[in-house]
């Protein structure tokens, strides 16, 4: 494998570790937990690990000198610093005991499943430290429900000795790392299941996750790329940038590159469905920051747009909700029609309301609505270019206005996408010690004989020194909710709150910044020289934080 | 203005000069210079500017102190780096002389014209050392070309003193400086004109110029951009990147970009014109690659396409030029006709070879030929999408080949265009040192009298001390080209070289690097840190010097 120089220099850097996770370790185990919500069921769902303690790990005399060989699976979408997880994980394991054995278990859960797996050494894992992507054992979407699948993942467990498994994920895969703590508990096969928060979204967040990994990273690389636009929009003066942002079940990243570069827009889905927006007037809010600026002369700026924008639009939701249904009860003879027929048979089956909205769709958007489901049955919503739909509404309703003279300027837009530029970046400082600290908290709680628990570290906008390490119980997190159509034991989705610090310091500046032009430019991620640059948190965790602290 | 933290540390670095521009200084002068071709043409036009000899800065006794205003313009496209040249002029000019004043005109060469200046201070550029962006003094693409724009230009050159001017921009701009240069030395006006060569796409370059500034941060940018998605498509296993390139005249940026990534595939435009390739072999090069790689279970991988390429394939070119005729000629009646009226007349208008190759084209494309020219005429190249062109095709061959039984595979692809990310980047350490000591050379030129020149550093690949730094007579690299209809001096653009260096070294790898995974993650660009990962030069500028010096 030919490496690039930065990944050379880069593999030696060692990450730093908090104080509790340096020398020995002693283990100080908190009160019994209470899951988040609907307590009753919850406990009942997972009676073997319902209930359990916070941990936090602190520096103690005697190092674990378990023998136990551990497999980890990498789910989901790609994170920045996955490797460096593994990697903790492995020096920690060896550190205890050298004959101990991690496997890596090839392509997601699947990999448990098929028994696809491969042995991490010591040379290998070098190869991968500190390095973007899942490619080290790769990732899937495999989701682990079924009995017939933990079974499975037993048979090969047993084969390799293998006394405990952690999943790296994003929250279901989390919860289903909980119901397979739970199953082989209750089973009494002698496997622990470790998790770990993993998702750039950010929507793995709560009162014991201060930020998922990746996302650090991932908005840096987002903010160098909309800083570098923002400069050329300030330079050339002449282009309004619509800029579609990773975040489809929340618009963390948007908010966080918006706290960032400060653009002249950001639009939050959050709010959207809070205040119960409609397209148009979302299209009316940008269409007046146009005119407003080019009274001033400035015929530029730039826009941020979440991915999930579209769903969390009330009426489309309810529009794309009955569609689901719809199209999956009368997919197949739908599916034969002509692309006009289409439109009148949608028309024609749909409620009154839903059938309104779906007309005042420009054709294409509709007609993306009408297609292209998911495996799952879902509207593919990544496909939908938010981005030009909304630059060509803006252009529409400044067409209006310019014959009503309510505008004078001149408009020209240009349309980016941001998400698979930053999903397999190299680790930033903050996400290679972040990580690095999740995997090895992971290999102390296995040591400790823990199952059903999430590796975490907190108080991460201190030095890394100050960093709390240790282990959640992931029943602690969940509540119940509707996901199919059925009833669930989940985490629950963090999403932007409108009464969190972040939205508000946003709220506070988003009037001078929509009409001066007030661009910040973040410049790549930087990881030699001024600790300042180097190690920096992202915006909404230091604000989250000082909020905490106040 | 707030600035990130990033910029606060790195308006700290001093840009590095080489020697010959470090102390006081001495001019070397060489032989008189001949044009590159079209000797007794040029000569004519350029009575006062013609055969003047190259000019290298070499270390000397006396510092040159010059009383002399200097007046800055930026001419065209944002390139990196643009900012450190007019720090370069100012600290030396101010050096000379602290009297000296430096003049801004502002948003491109229309500021001369229209006497449209800031007067530059210390506090005022400070704020913009080694930053990315034209925002400074902004820029624009009025073309100096009317004896009248020279004249209104005076006016305001005299009123402020200023005896010298420097343009910074592109092969077009530099010519319009070589051709204001000798209209006032004809006129014995007393001011000088002096270009710096600048264009991130790479094709102003030749036997004097190594490189344009700009180059080496935009593909430096690019480049990270690449690499991340290239370790997600080895992630996911699952998509096809296919991946535009900004770069509209020539392929450097797409060359150069491959051989930092090791992309499965990049087209370069200049070979696809020398093989008089059609765009059904392109697609069938596109997709061969796919089946292999699908052969070996591996479906996914990265394909590099330089944004100029539609234009380069020759039946396309032949269309294009008889469209541009076409509407040129029966633009107005056309334009009111219809959609389906406008492609029956086009293909009535036709010449049958040109008429057949538009009817093979998929209808988006060939309704963007059809429209939509740009103020000089010109179709607009960069709104064909031709990344998604060439995997719609690529997808519909490999679905004929599938019902062949010859293709066995999954296709999906997602699609980029990165040419905003990289125009307004902070400049790399290279470009930093590189502008800055070519404003440091510019007013040297200055202060020597010179006109007609454009400022040049050379030896690029050696450390900086070992620049060297100089001028070259703008009419050396000037012949007499048909531009519009008329034959014009012009410098001759440089596109990638078939038989060059780094060509050559694609050629030996890309048959490996198509079939196998040999994805290389560059990174971002790095200021801090071991100066083989913060100075490295282009593959390009290495390649070639190498070759030169062998």
């Amino acid at each position: 494998m030919k490496k690039s120089l930065l990944q050379k220099a880069r593999a030696l850097y060692q990450p730093k570790l908090p104080k509790g996770l340096q020398g020995a370790i002693k283990v100080k185990e908190g009160d019994p937990t209470q899951s988040v919500g609907d307590q009753d069921e919850i406990k009942k769902l997972f009676p073997n690990t319902y209930g359990m303690p916070l941990i936090e790990f602190v520096p103690g005399d005697k190092s674990a000198d378990s023998a136990v060989n551990v497999g980890v699976i990498l789910s989901g979408g790609q994170a920045p610093g996955g490797h460096n997880v593994i990697c903790g994980i492995f020096d920690a394991v060896k550190k205890m005991n050298p004959a101990n054995k991690v496997y890596g278990f090839l392509m997601g859960p699947g990999g448990l499943v098929d028994h696809n797996y491969i042995e991490l050494t010591s040379e290998f894992v070098d190869d991968y430290r500190n390095t973007g992507g899942f490619d080290m054992i790769g990732s899937g979407r495999t989701k682990l429900e079924e009995v017939g699948q933990f079974e499975k993942g037993i048979e090969i467990l047993r084969e390799l000795d293998i006394k405990a498994v952690v999943i790296i994920g994003g929250d279901d895969s989390n919860t289903n790392a909980c119901v397979l703590a739970e199953y082989y508990a209750a089973k009494n096969y002698g496997v622990q299941v470790i998790g770990c928060p993993k998702t750039i979204d950010g929507d793995l967040k709560n009162d014991q996750i201060e930020t998922s990994f990746g996302f650090d990273t991932a908005t840096k690389v987002y903010a160098e790329l909309i800083g570098n636009i923002e400069r050329d929009a300030n330079s050339a003066r002449k282009y309004w940038h619509f800029i579609k942002l990773m975040g489809r079940s929340a618009s963390h990243i948007a908010l966080e590159c918006a706290l960032q570069t400060q653009p002249n827009i950001c639009i939050v889905s959050e709010e959207v469905e809070a205040k119960d927006m409609t397209l148009n007037q979302i299209v009316e809010q940008i269409a007046s920051a146009v005119a407003q600026r080019a009274e001033d002369g400035n015929n530029f700026g730039v826009v941020l747009i979440p991915e999930g924008l579209i769903e969390f639009i009330p009426a489309i939701g309810r529009l794309i909700d009955e569609l689901n249904d719809l199209l999956a009860a009368h997919g197949s003879d739908y599916k034969d029609l002509d692309k006009d027929a289409q439109r009148a048979y949608i028309l024609a089956h749909l409620s009154k309301e839903n059938a309104e909205t779906f007309a005042t769709l420009p054709e294409d958007v509709a007609r993306q609505l009408s297609l292209d489901r998911d495996p799952h049955g879902n509207v593919q919503v990544s496909l939908i270019e938010t981005e030009k739909l909304l630059s060509d509404m803006v252009a529409a309703k400044l067409a209006e206005w310019k014959k009503e003279g309510k505008y004078v300027g001149h408009f020209a837009a240009q349309h980016h996408f941001f998400g698979y530029e930053g999903r397999c970046a190299a680790p930033s400082n903050f996400d290679a010690d972040y990580c690095y600290a999740l995997g090895v908290s992971a290999a102390n709680l296995i040591a400790n004989g823990k199952t059903g628990y999430m590796a975490i570290v907190k108080n991460l906008s201190a030095p890394t020194d100050e960093w709390k390490a240790g282990g959640v119980p992931i029943t602690m997190m969940m509540n119940m909710e509707r996901r199919n159509g059925e009833m669930k034991p989940v985490i629950r989705k963090a999403l932007v709150e409108l009464d969190g610090a972040p939205f508000k310091k946003f709220c506070q500046c988003r009037e001078e910044w929509s009409r001066e032009t007030c661009f910040v430019y973040p410049g790549p991620i930087q990881y030699w020289g001024p600790a300042e640059v180097c190690d920096r948190d992202t915006r909404t965790l230091s604000l989250e934080n000082a909020a905490k602290n106040k």
